[in-house]
């Protein structure tokens, strides 16, 4: 099935089910408040909501209104944990070596992964709202899950079977701020302001053959100022699948229900394909040529990041945000 | 006044105001559920819970009944939002010449923060449930704050005048895995297991003049099996203070309510304070005589942390937890 979570004025938002050609909608807070309360209580919550899922497919739901993205907050307006992830490894030795700094060999057999903010996220098409260009503005798109409960110690097996939801993200960062801030030791703060989410957040199940090996086997479309600059495929070159980020994430803490951990950018080796964030374009550009060229973001661009199934459809609905200066 | 989050079984406990003697506690779930809805809506919401803490000082509630810590979960079980400073940067500083690793001197003029883990914190009675002792379990006491909604780019005054809470915590560390984790140079995620908090959260206005220029000026008692082994100043070598560890972490991003900052281990130069942490300790041996003797954390080792007030009495009530093996 398919939910979202629908701007209502409150924190957490209203939460909806969302017909699979992500035409029509339905309030769904006779079932559950918000999609954290449904996770909450997943196995009691997920079947009452299919129910709807399947009467809404079949026109059979009795208020179905049309599904507006731009009233989507993030699936999780807010939530309890944001990890994410560096699975395409890809991705991390080409930045590193455009910046001339070794990869550890290590970064092939261990996930790397940070804690991120997880307090304030923004809808899918909220703008990206920033004080300066010069902090280095980009995007990175990525794809996501949200768990269930997971106790300590739990293995990528366990992992797999509490993987609820599945959705997009754009895991904004300022690329100026991150090596001063790398370099004391502690990881991103300021260097990775708030992360949006697709409209809607889907069940495996929805996901049919494209999701096996608890990774998905599509392509991520990333299209910058309208332009397609990249549609690397989401299940080639990921090291580590989700279930293996998630029980990294379990070896020494729980992970409770709600958490979201995501994929790191998307990047094929083969360069063909394009690129999810700039940084990797620029790391191209330095290696090649031994200069950066492609500028970062600037205040009025915008980035319209999707996934569409085999048959050309739209499956999480589309990322779709502007960059804009923040009013004092 | 002093608000608490019971044990019923629920996620999120069920919040309780606690009387000023940490003797009685009252339920208080018809003014807000929980501690999150209490801070969601607080100028609402505070001023009820004043009142009821106000006729339960006073001997007149309706229904008090004897306040159990053992019963009381972390202030906020979770939180959408826990960020770890370093505000007594001597400690930084210790631990790094003891490893041989210059401290940069931008140390002492813009604030160490890192994201922590929030959806699963312990609460002040709770076990500390670990797989290995070889993980090198150690405490960490520390002051923290709970903050209302701060927007980007709010400064220090503004900071200071959201901060909701104050409470006592214990940031779990495993510093036999942070050396390895620290140099994939995202942070930390395994070294940091579950944080523990103290019985009772308690606004700012309760701390009288022991709380000015956003520090708390007590001192913290570590008690570690039994034996007092630090009573350091959190109001003494605080470097940066809660409204400007705040401050840091707003600079590219909003920080929504119930965002819990924490000062970093407490610590002062005058060593004859005592330790916050058995790594400073270790430090302090290392640097001495080259060899660091202290061990950390054994299976059935207790941990007791506290902070008294001028007359002695307990303001938080006490975190005390045993380190316990993870069964499988």
């Amino acid at each position: 099935m398919k939910l979202a979570t629908l701007k209502d004025g409150s924190r957490d938002g209203q939460l909806a089910v969302v017909a699979r050609d992500l035409k029509t909608a339905h309030i769904a807070d006779g079932i559950a408040p918000t999609l954290q309360a449904a996770l909450d209580d997943w196995t009691f919550i997920a079947p009452q909501l299919e129910a709807l899922y399947a009467e809404l497919n079949a026109g059979r739901a009795r208020r179905p209104f049309d599904f507006d993205p731009a009233r989507c907050m993030a699936p999780l307006p807010r939530a309890y944990q944001w990890v994410d992830g560096s699975a395409y490894v890809n991705h991390v030795e080409l930045v590193r070596r455009a910046r001339g700094a070794e990869m550890p060999a290590s970064f092939w057999e261990e996930p790397l992964m940070y804690q991120g903010g997880s307090d304030d996220f923004l809808g899918p098409h909220d703008d990206i709202v920033l004080a300066h260009e010069e902090w280095g503005i980009d995007f990175e798109s990525e794809v996501a899950v949200v768990s269930g409960d997971l106790a300590m110690g739990a293995g990528p097996d366990e992992a797999l079977r509490r993987i609820r939801l599945v959705m997009l993200a754009n895991d904004v960062s300022l690329r100026n701020l991150i090596p001063p801030e790398l370099a004391k030791g502690f990881g991103f703060l300021q260097s990775k302001p708030a992360t949006a989410f697709s409209p809607v957040a889907v069940t495996p199940d929805e996901l049919g053959d494209a999701w096996r090996d608890a990774k998905l086997h599509l392509r991520l479309r990333s299209t910058w100022n309208g332009r397609l600059v990249g549609q690397p495929h989401a299940g080639t070159d990921m090291v580590f699948n989700f279930a293996q980020l998630l029980a990294h994430l379990c070896k020494t803490r729980n992970a409770r229900a709600g958490t979201i951990v995501g994929s790191g950018t998307v990047s094929n080796k083969d360069a063909s394909q394009g690129y999810s964030c700039i940084a990797e374009q620029r790391s191209l550009e330095a290696i090649g040529s031994g200069e950066a060229v492609t500028g970062y973001m600037r205040f009025g661009d915008t980035i319209r990041i999707e996934m569409l199934d085999e048959a050309g459809k739209s499956i999480f609905g589309a990322i779709e945000q502007a960059v804009k200066r923040l009013e004092p």
